[in-house]
């Protein structure tokens, strides 16, 4: 038996272009003999839809396009990920299912067992847990289709209770018994730095536990803040023994047979190194931000600095030069080399640059705000208005030319509130709000590995937000090596201040730290979606409280 | 046996505050001769806690505080909620649980079986379900302790799908059976405005049921967008004979004798009227938000319109009006009649006002960037700049003076996008963001039913934001009274545009006004928290795609 597997990058909602998708898949896969063809998990409508969930008429819509699809299961068969309407009366309204369709039609939905309801996930909030296991029969095999999380029940737990397992049942338990011939696992299966060994650990323990190849497909793209790899794998009771392609579409098709005998260290899956995983990653996350809205076109304010450079360099190999513009904006505080080396970084890319002192700006809010601050002396306001006024001028440039912002913070600004609303963190996505600075550093050296595009002096000079004479960050803040360790232990580790502190930090730096992490969790709520890299990003995956003491 | 009721309003995170609420009422009760004293759900951290559940250290600090409490309690029993780690090796890490606590130790844990996740509630995210039902046995009475949700098992359903109930199990039914005399429920169960009837209804509902008492203890008290309204009840199957105040923190010693015996129709409860009561759950929003967060002053735009007055009130009546302070920002597109109705307002309240004309400060960002827009013609980019503007100018008040910004936007607007991004949708919580046009007129008449507190002037005008030549909000939105009735059947219920035209209305205007909610929605993600008063307000309750085609 031949299996394709259509690894494919959807929109949410977009029922005609997502249907066009896998009619197109269905019909290359019968050309090339398969019996049967893969998509992802909700494909029909794209992962996550969120509460479009909840609109019945959205639902419908999905049943619909369904049922087109499988009218075109002639000579072929197709699994296809979507939602369907729990036929009980009691439980939540819905199931994430796999519809297996053959001869023009739906034959059987396979509803998902274990929904992950953690982090970014919120699956419980729409489905209902699936109880009842059998297998597909199909040409003779018997076939155990399950769902993403449904081969997760045996994951990692990074929790302090010693305790092992998130679920208490185990879908693969219960479908081993039945003795499949092979597993299929459809998925939308985020990427994160941190997570391909796990994933591959996942699959390659499922396999060898159970003595069954499994068919994992991935589904790629990025939706707004998610990004989902790809790199749908075929692996079997030796380990890997195919991936498929990272952060791009891609169709391969498998022999059942060749798939069980194959072994696995006869095959080399192309490694990356994690940097370039993350770089890719948010290339793709840039792109399909504008694509999937329908624009092309974005605008950065470019500061001589590190963060503004890479996230320009990303946006370039996402948009192409032609579709950015950069907006310097220097002040009195601005060094002599930013605007040269945001100059030198813009004629490197061949991206337009337009400079707008923004001096005289200031200058009028400070004189019309003369009468209300009288002889206060100057302070954080002073920095902020000029923060502001920067990302008012953006906001400008982009409601006349129809450009969007592109937001410049990293995570670890972010995490401790260093910087501006309404200033510096706005804009329509943060591209690296999901990357500490250290990495921000280590994505720059990557990008100008072969050659300088980055101006080393941007690399090289310790950072400064220059709103005031001389500032740099290691004025309020301890250096991003020490920093940013303690925020990772934090933030994705979830350790108390004590734990940080025995690992060799100063206590009152973890404290202060820590502390600042918290008060400005009133900044993060109000900043824009972040393409998340990590396996605890800022956004609707980490829900802290604004008011409370902690 | 007497039962006291404590209706406490928490802080979350604030360990040393809580407990030092929930020890004085102990003593308290016992002083009064209660034999029990009832605690909200998770009293002892607040509800909700959110993420910080995933803290083991946070978790710790709950157990710690619990024994604590639990060794007060002689010469009187306790039920205290709050989480409680999963014994078990599978599973979620934890229980939302009710501590019984009695002779100085904790004696029994009881978990809560129905974990809503849904709207803004995410209790799966965190808990797992309890599966085994048994009564507190305590001076000869058998108690059904059981947590908010426990009782919501045949709440009404706004489903097109015919579906009649949420859950697999009804924690009543099995608790019933084992012939329980009385049941208490520890809840914090939000405010809405369309919800007091259905919690009673499910409160009687279960009285008449299944003939046994409840008393239902609620929280009281704001916590970020949400809103608990207290409002604790005793039921017998007769109906309500006893509710606690809203609103405000209260406790009540009832003799479970004659609550067995009382009739209902012979009690009267206070009823007040819809608008008082969003009227009270504002003020209250906005005195939590701030006295939760250690702070006292505000600070808003004054425009002389109806919401930047209805805000102002509720804030004086929240805060005080030496605490707050109006800014008021004409351009020359301000109507005569803008500044001298906010002046009057700002006299009326006893609110130290300023003017900022900001005509200077446009000037120069229209001249900073005329060699950029050269002789493009002005849009909504130069209506957008003095909207930032005013931003910008509230934002410098705030980081001078340390008075936190009210936004003033509406749910009307906040729904169609009508309003600019870090303009005048910025601020550090939304007084009025759940609160459509429509609702804020019906504020405003209720503000002034005694005497005129907002000018007459700013409730009667044409509403316009006044950002260029005789503006007004009809120039591109249906009438407030169409676009709310649209609104609300689209957001709170869920409705799809043909059920809305369906109703009487144009199709073109309901397409056009969906499209235009389902094309803000990236400008709803970077506003400030939303007081929360109806069943579905902006914020984390709603979790819409920002890239999807719908």
């Amino acid at each position: 038996m031949k299996i394709a597997i259509a690894q494919l990058n959807y929109t949410i909602g977009a029922f005609d272009e997502n249907y066009e998708k896998i009619v197109r898949a269905i019909r290359r896969a019968r050309q090339e003999k398969a019996n049967l063809v893969v998509f992802s998990e909700l494909a029909i409508c794209g992962y996550p839809p969120h509460d479009l969930l909840e609109y019945k008429h959205f639902v419908d819509k999905c049943e619909i396009y369904l049922q087109k699809v499988a009218s075109e299961c002639h000579g072929i068969a197709a699994i296809v990920g979507g939602p369907s309407v729990n036929p009980n009366a009691k439980g939540k309204n819905l199931f994430n299912s796999a519809y297996f369709m053959v001869n023009g039609a739906v034959q059987r939905i396979i509803n998902k067992t274990l929904l992950p309801t953690y982090d970014i996930f919120d699956e419980y909030r729409y489905f209902e847990q699936n109880t009842e296991f059998s297998l597909v029969t199909y040409k003779g095999f018997n076939i155990a289709v399950t769902i993403c999380e449904d081969l997760w029940y045996r994951q990692p737990l990074l929790t302090g209770y010693g305790r092992d397992r998130l679920y208490n049942v185990c879908p693969m338990d219960n479908l081993s018994v039945l003795c499949p011939d092979f597993v299929i696992n459809i998925a939308a299966s985020p990427f994160s730095y941190l997570q391909g060994e796990i994933k591959s650990g996942i699959l390659t323990e499922n396999t060898s536990r159970y003595k069954v190849p499994v068919f994992y497909v991935n589904q790629v793209g990025a939706h707004t803040e998610l990004i989902f790899d790809g790199g749908s794998m075929v692996v079997n009771p030796t380990g890997i023994i195919s991936r498929m392609r990272l952060f791009e579409e891609d169709f391969c098709v498998y022999d059942t047979d060749e798939v069980m005998t194959a072994k696995a260290d006869a095959v080399t899956i192309p490694e990356q190194s994690e940097i370039a995983l993350i770089h890719d990653a948010l290339v793709m996350g840039i792109r399909d931000y504008f694509g999937k809205s329908g624009l092309k076109t974005a605008i950065l304010g470019l500061s001589g600095g590190i963060d503004s450079a890479v996230t320009l360099v990303l946006a370039v190999r996402a948009l192409g030069p032609t579709n950015l513009r950069a907006l310097l904006m220097p002040s009195q505080y601005s060094s002599s080399h930013s605007v040269t080396d945001a100059v030198t970084l813009a004629r490197n890319l061949g991206v337009r640059y337009d400079i707008l002192d923004i001096r005289d700006i200031y200058g009028q809010y400070v004189q019309s705000m003369s009468p209300l601050f009288k002889d206060m002396p100057e302070d954080i306001t002073e920095e902020n208005i000029q923060a502001r006024i920067r990302g008012n001028l953006l906001m400008a440039m982009s409601n006349k030319f129809g450009n969007l912002v592109l937001n410049t913070s990293n995570k670890s600004e972010a995490a401790v509130g260093y910087g501006t609303l309404y200033g510096d963190m706005s804009g329509s996505i943060s591209v690296l709000g999901d990357v500490y600075k250290t990495e921000v550093y280590r994505l720059a050296n990557y990008i100008n590995k072969d050659h300088e595009i980055i101006p080393q002096n941007s690399v090289a000079k310790p950072p400064s937000a220059e709103l005031r004479a001389n500032q740099k960050d290691t004025d309020s803040l301890p250096e991003y090596a020490v920093l940013d360790i303690i925020l990772f232990h934090y933030i994705e580790l979830k350790k108390s201040a004590e734990e940080i502190a025995e690992m060799g930090f100063d206590p009152k730096v973890v404290e202060k730290t820590l502390s600042m992490v918290n008060h400005s969790e009133y900044k993060r709520f109000q900043t824009p979606p972040v393409l998340r890299i990590s396996t605890k990003a800022f956004g609707p995956g980490r829900k802290m409280p604004l008011v409370a003491k902690y």
